[in-house]
């Protein structure tokens, strides 16, 4: 049994409403599982290694639920196209260069040195369709320390030949082949299932997912009512469906028992669409940078938030023009201002204590006990140095972190755990 | 006669619609002014100094048209308010402990230090209304070799004790004596006129500062038409006016011959006070980071494009909670795409190209000859190291110039000139 302490000045979630801030607290750590905040070394603790990170701020680690890795390469470039134009011009042709272990190599080692760089230490990744690269990026993944899931890309429609699978069978074949590969290779990289959005799965595609999702019980991921246009096509392409999300419903890929499904962006989902998710236990992926450079809209976040569903927040490099959740963060309360101002003035802006759940223990519940320093979660935590972040002023810790979320780039990482480790 | 080269990879707007782009060129100064930009060293230039940048990028400097430097200290944080509570709250309190010099000795220096290191040469800066502060400002940015405009404020109603001028009088009389202190004493430092706003500003004081103004051609700085309780109050204040910017007009205080003129934000300007201020000249002062922050709006920049208003860039530190040009430029763009989908579908958003000469000839017009690498204007040139951003992609130079928008910060800032000498 491993035991150690890291003291410092301490903020994190219990709920959303509320920071819980502890200043010269210890976080008590045993076997990579948070036993509690406390003012003071407990009983039983006087042999643990405490690390005393002194002025330093402690916070959870923040968790990206939603990335793709080879788009990684032109974060914060192509920023004048709405989606699917983005995805025909800029999308499918970089992506396809992935089949290409060699440039694979680059654009990876690059995404995740970057990744164990900043802020974050759980994230939900989508590679591309391409198994190799796919392997490759989780190998680079495990070794940077972080706890992810990566899948690899399922499309077999709707894409140039460069980057588009030849069959529903040879998509499966293609997936079951990554999963046999990789099946004990990692022990913090985990896959999850990955249909690109229904444009880009026929049924057939998503009916062997499906299967397949229930024979292994692995996780889901895709987006959902991202772009007026992307919706219409789906509905075109599903007569049948009720709602966006009852075409991934209908395949059985959208939540519900034994089935934890992440839906990224969520943007027009209406009334009915919200009511399938609360059913349905999905989380919701919110990406106000990638739906403000997209073009796409603001996402409905308050209305999410009062109906109790899940949300999380996700850079959605590179729709996002930003790797940092702490931008996301500010994004996501900036646009929910923009969005009270200009189309709802029912909808009251996000606040720092809601922004800063979400980025933590909201996003983090997809991986379990995950985002929280409250007993019996997984210790990841960012000890955060903002001395550079200059001011004259005598600041609280709340005012310390909410600059931290608006200033702050990897500078200021100045020590990172995940479970327990330090990476 | 001196004269030099900067060698790279050179983008400069010379219009709205397109960035100029010249790889592997030379841009020619001679005594501070710019005689453009060659691709070869043209004769008589064989014995110029030709600084080699490689493939760095050169751009001229950034022009950041509105900024608060005693507000720096609380960059980044109380961003849960609107404007007036904001005012009372956040801004007024910390404005007046600028009465303290040893106070205004900190928190200016850190202004200075910061201002300095990122991608700005230009800025139109606010001071609060201590005379023996603003001076100490002005010397603090003087040695930073920027050159910048700086307002001691007028404010006799509507704040607390602490943060007000006792009459008009007394407010004309500092503002007459920071003039008089401060004649003379600087090479690139400035006085600009700055009544806060028409609700800080008394009719005999605004009287009293127009009577300054056609006595010394000072340029003027102030807000316009931010938030809607503001424009409310305005209107309450001064009846007789047919728009809030017709309440600074109607003193004289609102551009025309002689009287060059900065009004910051205009996110309500409606088709009478955008008529005004383009009769007048007025510059607008777009800030749209504080304009999300503080919950205002959106301003209707691309009508104001269309009409031909002058408008530049503001970072409006610390409404906005970043003092990055490069950050405020990524924020017009995200905001006018977030107009064009909530408010108005006939705007189309801003183009990376729109906001590079906004960010550059736009506000830098401010200044005379400024903001462009035509002959004629002055030498102000950023030069950027770009080779951080990692990527594995081949990029043009347009594509770096539009990831350094996003993603850079002072760390890429490998050089600066201001009017021709290094800083």
């Amino acid at each position: 049994m491993t035991r150690f302490a890291l003291k410092g000045q301490i903020c994190y979630s219990e709920r959303l409403d509320k920071i819980t801030v502890m200043e010269n607290s210890y976080l008590l750590c045993e076997d990579g599982i948070c036993c509690g905040v406390e003012e003071n070394l407990p009983e039983g603790w006087e042999n643990a290694e405490v690390k005393d990170y002194g002025n330093r701020l402690i916070i959870p680690g923040l968790v990206d639920l939603h990335m793709h890795a080879p788009q990684y390469g032109f974060c914060g470039m192509g920023m004048d196209m709405e989606l699917l134009e983005w995805l025909d011009h800029q999308v499918f042709p970089e992506e396809a260069r992935y089949k290409d272990l060699d440039y694979a190599e680059k654009g990876y080692s690059i995404f995740a040195e970057n990744l164990k760089k900043g802020a974050t230490t759980r994230a939900c990744i989508f590679s591309s369709l391409h198994v190799p690269a796919t392997e490759l990026l989780m190998e680079k993944l495990e070794a940077t320390g972080l706890k992810v899931m990566v899948g690899k890309v399922n499309m077999d429609r709707n894409s140039p030949d460069i980057l588009r699978e030849e069959s529903p069978e040879a998509s499966e074949a293609a997936t079951r082949q990554w999963l046999a590969d990789i099946a004990g290779r990692f022990k913090r990289v985990q896959p999850v299932l990955t249909p690109r959005f229904i444009p880009s799965c026929t049924d057939e595609l998503m009916e062997r997912l499906s299967r397949l999702q229930k024979e292994t019980g692995l996780p889901v991921q895709s987006h959902l009512s991202e772009n007026l246009g992307e919706i219409a096509w789906v509905k075109e392409l599903c007569p049948w469906s009720e709602c966006y999300g009852d075409a991934y419903d209908h395949f059985g890929m959208f939540g519900g028992e034994g089935c934890s499904t992440i839906m990224a962006h969520c943007v027009y989902s209406g009334e009915q669409e919200q009511e399938l998710m609360k059913e349905r236990g999905v989380w919701i992926a919110h990406c106000p940078t990638s739906n403000a450079d997209l073009s796409s809209g603001i996402a409905p976040v308050r209305t999410f938030l009062d109906k109790g569903l899940k949300v999380g927040l996700g850079t959605d490099v590179s729709g996002g023009s930003s790797d940092s959740v702490f931008r996301v963060m500010a994004s996501a309360i900036q646009m929910s201002k923009m969005y009270w101002r200009l189309a709802d003035e029912t909808k009251k802006p996000l606040t720092l204590e809601e922004a800063f759940y979400m980025a933590t223990k909201g996003g983090g519940s997809f991986f379990g006990k995950v985002g929280s320093f409250e007993p019996g979660y997984e210790l990841d935590a960012v000890v955060l140095d903002d001395s550079a972040l200059k001011t004259p002023m005598q600041l609280t810790l709340r005012q310390r972190l909410e600059r931290i979320v608006y200033l702050s780039d990897d500078r200021q990482i100045f020590a990172k755990f995940v479970a327990g480790e330090a990476v």
